[in-house]
Order: C-alpha cells, then structure tokens, then sequence
C-alpha cells in the first residue's frame, strides 16, 4: 500500500480527535503491516491564522497530492462569528473543498447502535428491531452554487437565489443510491418537492429513468415535508434516501440526531472519480474543545470508511469498526453517549479502549 | 354576532370531521346564544368532479362573503395521483387560496399534551415537561411563487426556481411573530440558512431590525440544519421559530409529528387584513376515509382557533378546548392516539365526548 492521506485536522475539536484517530491509523499500520503517508494540511480558522483564508493554496495542493481527504471539523464560537477568522470560516472552507475536487455527493448513515438505543431521542416503540439509513445528498447543485443577488428595488431590499440542476448532476447521485442500495435492502427513496419546484420535477423524473437499470430496487418518491414528518413517526421504513442539496442538508442534519450523539457518525464526499473526503458528521464544538472529553469515534469511523471506500481495504476498515463496537459494548462512553453522565471517558481513554480492541 | 364562516371540507377524511365539527360549532351556539351563518363550498377533488377545476369560482365567492375559512383537507390516493382529478389537487386548491386572499403567514402550534406523552415520538428525557412550539411560517415569498423554468441547453435537461424576497414580506411576518412571543415565553427562533442564501441574509437582517422594538422578547437566529437537529435532541428550547415558506413547510411538518399524530393540531394562516383560513395540520389522509375512525380533534381544534383569532370570541374557544382536554383526560381516544390499538372511540363518539363535555 503505497497511499497519501491528506490530514485537515481543522479546529475546535478537530485536532484533539484527529490525533487520537492518527494513533488509530498507526496501530492498523503495524497490525496489518502497511505504511500509509499522512499529510497534515492547515484548513479553517487554524488556517486563517497563518494564511489569512480559510483554504490556503498549500493545503490545495496537500489534498491533490493525495489518495484520499481525512477532514476534522471547522468553525469557530458563536460569540466570535463577526471576528474576521470566523466569519464564512464553515461555508469558505467546505464549500470551496467541494467545488474545487468537484465532490458531487454526500453519503452519510445514521444509525441506531443496539447498544446505545437508550441515548437515541426516539422512543423503543419507533426504533422497534433498529434504524439504518444511509443518506445520498447531491452537493453541487440546487440553491447553493446557483446565482446569489441582493438588490433595491421600489426603494425595498430585495434577494433572490437560484436553485438549479441538470440531469446529468442529477444521474450521477441516482446511480450511487441504486448501487448502495443493491448492497443494502434494496428500497430508494427519492426525496423532493415536486409538487412545487421544476427542480424537483427534473429530479423526479431522472431518478425514475435511471431506476429502470436497477429492476431489483424497489423506488419511492417522497415529499420532502412528509419525509421530514416520516424521520419520526417512522423512521424504520427508510434503507437509502436521495435528494438534492439543500434537502440533504436539512434531512442528513436531523438524521445525525438518532444515533443519539453527533460524534458517532462518519460521512463522505466523492467526486466522480471516485476521489473522496472523509469527516464526522458534527461540528467543531468549540464549547467543548481542548478538554480532552469530546468523542473520537466519528473521526474514527471517518477512517474505516476512508480506508475500506477509497483504499478498498476492506479488513482493516472492518477491524477498526467491530473495535469500536466492542469498545461500546464494554460500556465505554465519552459524556455525550453516557445516558446518565456518570462514568465517562476521556477521547484518550475512548480510543485506548478501540486500540485494544484493533 | 352576525358571523358568516365559509366551510370547505374537501376530501378524504375532510367531510366526516367536518360533519362532526360542524355538531361543535352548533352545541356552541345554543350554549352562548349565538347563530353563525354557514356557507359550505366544494374544493379539490370534490370540486374537480362537479367543476373540473380544483378551485372553482363558486368557492372563490363563498369565501369573499365570509369573515373566516373553516378548511377540511384536500387531495387523493397516491395511487391515483395521475387521475385528472388529483394531479396538481393539493397545490391548485391551497396555493390558488393562499394567493387569491394572499394569506402571508401560516401560524402552527406544536404542543405535546401531558395526557399523551405516551404517543409523542420522543423519549421522556426529550419531552422533559413538555413541548409547546408555535411555528409562523411565511407564505407568499421564497422559492414558491418565484420563476420555475424548465427547458433544454447543450442537449440536457434543465430546470430552475428562483426564491425570492423583500423586505416588506419579511416584516410581516417577523411583528407577527414578536407579538406571539409576547403573548407565551418571549423568545423568538428566526430559522433560515444565512451562510448560503442571500434571501435567508435578508431575512436574518430584518428579524434583527424589528427585534428591537420587542426589546423584551429575546431573538435567537438558527440554521435550519441545525434546527431540524435541535427538534430531536432539545425541542424544549423553543418558543416561538418564525422562518421562510419552505423551511416552514419542512419544519412544520416535522413539529407536527410532536403531538404524537397528526389529528391532534390546527393551523391558522392570516393576510395582512387578519382574515383567516384554520384547518387541521394534517392531509386527507383517503385510506382512512369514510370508515368513521379518523381523529376529528385537529379540526375542531381549528374551529377552536378560528372562533379566538377571528371572531374574537375568547371564552367559547376555551370551552372547545377544555372539552377536548377532558375528553382526553377521561381517556377517550381514536385509533391514531390510541398507544394499545384497543378500546378506541369513532370519529362520532369522540365527537360526542367532548360536545358532552361543552
Ligand atoms: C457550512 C455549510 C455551507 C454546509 C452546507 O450547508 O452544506 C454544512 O451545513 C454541511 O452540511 O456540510
Ligand atoms: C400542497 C403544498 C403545495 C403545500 C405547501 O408546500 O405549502 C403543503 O405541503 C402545505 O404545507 O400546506
């Protein structure tokens, strides 16, 4: 394995977990004898202290020198958001990543682990035998990049965004979800407001054609107000969900909460080359950094998937997830998965426990 | 009171609760001496079948007579969706409505009542002492009434929608939720998605604006992601969330599932002038129709809130209201509401409950 990891460790807990997930790496490494080049690259408000911008040339290069993007979290406090190395740090730092390696799509679980269903917000009754979904979103289209205008008119402020797709965009996130979805329990479920946007007609209609190549899966189209509604009255029914931008921000959000804690899910972006970046689904939870208590596990998970998606290595990814199972099965829990906040670990003590494990 | 209410009960589960809300409406008038004027008119698929149109110009002049709209539901089976009759059903009937009396604010409450904790979707630890959102949702703005084009360039589908604002709709809105906070906790959440959306910077910039003339309600701006988030993991921080017409759309639905069901709550939408159009929060829901088993609490509850906010007429909406409550308290419930599935009440019985109760 002759492969260069791009490390953008980012701030707030980012470089505490990434740390930790680094010493995960290393004990693989050892296990299973590889040697893997890591390169730490600056991104975030870490980098604008250095640089003076949130994506700097320098990590640019360190990303496309790589084989695959380890990212952290970015962002800083709530009450600094008008300081000049805040401000648009989230939105200048992931949106540029995106654009610039043309990530055009997200795939992102949530689920609810048996042993941590007590910290899941949902009742029993609604998690019945366990929630597995895994979210598609589309990253390049829709409301985000379209055109942005602020303008008076009639001596009134006015605004306008654009949304827009074409089907090409919209094929290449169809064929992902069909394909995950014949890996899984072969259901799709289509998320849109077709009964409102032409965007979503046009994405109606795409995901239908192209379900045609994939007969053994099943295609349903929901609405996205429904579907928001479905996340709690029943949120059993779904195996893959597809959906645009800014839908999959929204849902592929409140998803994040039925595992219970933000710091239990990875998440992933790929270009059409295959070409990925790897972060946990949370933040960078700055009330909580430096305190050497937030979970290491999503960034954890971030690396299985790393290493079994982009690296294909498929064992070692596994090793690492069934440790961190069994890390929890022992009844190790950082403060945010302890249901009644006694008996926490430290990030440290959490990644010994996986590391033992490994 | 010399009052003329325009009741359009639809289709689906529309007319049964309706019949049922209208034997409220009568108990009510003998009890406080009044006689309201009732003027029934046909919308949606019902008024495909006699017009063929979803909204005829006969209802259109039922509801210019009238001081208030008592609104059913409208739409059809998914599997007929193709029918003349009920493509387009929802969007022809509610959007033609809304534009026609420019209704620019729909007002939803999302309350988790005690004697049903029960059948709230979320765990005790979440629900705490309760849940008890109202939801204003801005109506004639953003991504719904703005251009929708689709066509094709370079030999690919293509489609766009433009959302948009100004000022003056934002203002709307915003005194109108202030004014509501005053009335509850004082705290107002503006949910938009400002580190995109130039509307959403508009919007965040106008909500701060009027905020200062409510100095004493506390204004608090969130992401929307974060937002559908803080639903599942802390629903109890929330007073009063005022946001755009699609986030509204998502997030009202997703608070409508709090209650436990969708036949518990109303909604209210106003324009400029106050007068307004009440209905439950949820749709006609047609597999369940007809069999006298549907939940006919959300549209008395509706007329509950049409006879405060329109009529003015306090003291016989507290008495719909506390007839409902106890009718719950003494333990009476439709299948919908019912934990166990057994000993339910019909559509009628329940209604029979809570007339007994007035
Ligand atoms: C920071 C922001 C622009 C971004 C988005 O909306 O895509 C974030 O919320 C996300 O989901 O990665
Ligand atoms: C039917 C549809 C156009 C409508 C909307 O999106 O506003 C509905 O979902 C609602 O919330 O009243």
């Amino acid at each position: 394995m002759n492969k260069t990891i791009a490390v953008l460790a980012g701030d707030g807990i980012g470089p505490e977990v990434m740390e930790q997930t680094i010493r995960v790496l290393n004990t693989i490494e050892k296990k299973f004898n590889h040697q893997f080049e890591v390169l730490q690259g600056l991104i975030g408000g870490s980098a604008y202290d250095k640089f003076g911008t949130h994506f700097p040339e320098a990590t640019k290069f360190i990303c496309q020198r790589s084989h695959a993007i380890l990212f952290g979290s970015v962002g800083g406090p709530v009450n600094e958001s008008h300081h000049e190395k805040w401000k648009n740090c989230e939105k200048n730092s992931i949106l540029s990543l995106r654009k610039e390696f043309q990530f055009s799509s997200n795939i992102r679980p949530a689920k609810v682990y048996a042993e941590l269903k007590d910290i899941c917000p949902l009742k029993d009754s609604i998690i019945k035998n366990g929630i597995d979904i895994v979210i598609v979103r589309e990253l390049l289209g829709d409301i985000y990049f379209g055109e942005h205008r602020t303008y008076i008119e009639n001596q009134l402020r006015k605004a306008i965004d654009t949304a827009e797709y074409d089907e090409k965009q919209i094929e290449i996130v169809a064929h992902q979800s069909f394909k995950l979805a014949l890996m899984r329990k072969n259901k799709v479920t289509s998320v849109d407001k077709a009964n409102v946007l032409d965007t979503s007609k046009l994405w109606r209609e795409v995901l239908t054609e192209i379900g045609k190549q994939y007969p053994t899966v099943t295609l349903e189209h929901m609405l996205v107000d429904n579907c928001a509604m479905q996340f709690f009255i029943n949120p059993c029914q779904f195996d893959v969900i597809v959906t645009a931008n800014l839908f999959g921000d929204i849902l592929s959000d409140a998803a994040a909460a039925f595992p219970g804690s933000l710091g239990l899910m990875p998440s992933a972006s790929f270009n059409e080359k295959g070409f990925g970046l790897f972060e946990p689904s949370g933040g960078s939870a700055p009330d909580i950094a430096g305190k050497n208590i937030a979970n290491p596990i999503a960034q954890i998970m971030s690396l299985a998937m790393l290493l079994r998606q982009s690296f294909e290595l498929i064992e070692e990814a596994s090793c690492i997830e069934n440790a961190v199972q069994k890390a929890l099965q022992a009844g190790y829990r950082t403060c945010d998965i302890s249901a009644n906040k006694t008996e926490t670990v430290t990030t440290e003590e959490m990644t010994n426990r996986i590391i033992e494990f490994i």
